[in-house]
């Protein structure tokens, strides 16, 4: 597209973090949390990922992920317990040293009484060398941000909290525009001039999202996705017509 | 462990296929009930990975997965409109011809009148050569299993169905058996003599993840896990006796 130079597309995977959610017993909240934030500033989520609390899987998808996209966020095992590991395999992943950082340890102070601050709550204070802090509103145990990657807590609230922290200081694109419109008619019905209508707006990505409601049977609802407004409307009104002339089962112009 | 011949390690990745989750549009119901229901049946869950409708990506991603995993299981993109890329992108990894298939046409045929199942709806009974079609009980349209890659709806109703018609065909394993233990302590308190028994114990998987309720504040539960019951119940009886020692602000031995 000709006006890219001055429409940068800036990309992100999400990357969580945790057996819990690999084994089904903890439910992942944060993945359309995120993506859904990073959508709406101008970020394009392209692939997520979840692994387990393995080194050697952490470092890995940390690595296939920042050489790919422009950000990375991870969420889960910045904890204190012997199995939050993430931390430490960032470090390696990008080959940094790692230890107890004191700005972390003084942001810990600011609520753990320093006789309770014990060596397993000091493994919260282990940040990369480099990095910088992510605040974190909740339980001041920070996350952290280095090169591409943004280390982020899982327990959702905490991790909601460090993304409006972190938010303002990520560099950010043009934003994706999307319209939603309910079909009113089944997916095989309107597949045909849908697939038509795509190839005559190939600037405008056309998705068609069946759905399924108890009494109510199978839904449709087509979205339209661009970063150029004019283009977006030109396509949505393209779409309402052929809708409409589906809906009354006109044959419908090529 | 000496008893891996006797209890075989089945593992499997979810690959879920769609822009609609990645932009955060629809979150996805999907990751959790099948991560949730093959631990249940004894398939261990290592990876999952969310893709775009981009065929590049979903190909990369099942042959990465399938080379690594015992089962891949995949969801998303095989209605009958042109963003539904999943079955061709799988036999393209696969290195299959894909084409109707007679019996998917059938299936098709047993809820679409004839003179309904117009190219595009035909689109929903293009398999791969060799494929087993996975039962639809809810819209007919079936999935398919080819070599180890289980395709299946993105619908969560249909989903369902479709994984309740494959499970009794999947290779299993032993199950994994998990033990969920409310610590009643912060994670900061247990963390030490937590890792302790997880060096104690390192046939069982001990995991502590936080949560946080409104008005109660931090909560900590551990969970433990062995594929070996006679393990699981002793590693269990220590972490409840360090838990209570530890709640009375006993020194716990090493």
């Amino acid at each position: 597209m000709a006006e890219q130079a001055d429409q940068p597309i800036v990309t992100a995977a999400i990357l969580v973090i945790g057996d819990e959610i690999l084994s089904g017993r903890t439910k992942d909240k944060n993945i359309g949390y995120i993506a859904e934030y990073l959508t709406a500033i101008g970020i394009d989520v392209r692939e997520v990922r979840i692994v387990s609390d393995v080194e050697d899987d952490i470092v890995a998808a940390v690595n296939a992920l920042r050489e790919r996209y422009t950000h990375v966020f991870t969420t889960g095992g910045i904890g204190p317990t012997h199995d939050d590991i993430t931390a430490d395999s960032v470090a390696k992943a990008l080959g940094v040293p790692i230890d107890i950082d004191p700005r972390a340890k003084a942001l810990l102070l600011e609520r753990i009484p320093a006789d309770q601050l014990n060596e397993a709550r000091l493994r919260m204070a282990r940040i990369p060398e480099g990095a910088a802090l992510i605040a974190n509103s909740v339980s001041k145990a920070p996350g952290f941000s280095i090169k591409n990657v943004h280390v982020m807590a899982g327990v959702p609230t905490i991790m909601q909290a460090m993304l409006d922290a972190l938010a303002p200081t990520l560099a950010t694109g043009t934003k994706m525009l999307s319209r939603s419109i309910p079909a009113g008619l089944k997916e095989g019905d309107v597949a045909a001039p849908l697939g038509q209508l795509q190839k005559d707006f190939p600037d405008v990505s056309m998705g068609s999202y069946p759905g399924f409601q108890e009494g109510v049977g199978f839904t449709t609802t087509l979205v339209l996705r661009s970063r150029d407004e004019a283009r977006l409307d030109q396509a949505t009104a393209a779409v309402e017509a052929m809708l409409t002339a589906a809906r009354a089962g006109t044959r419908v112009d090529p």
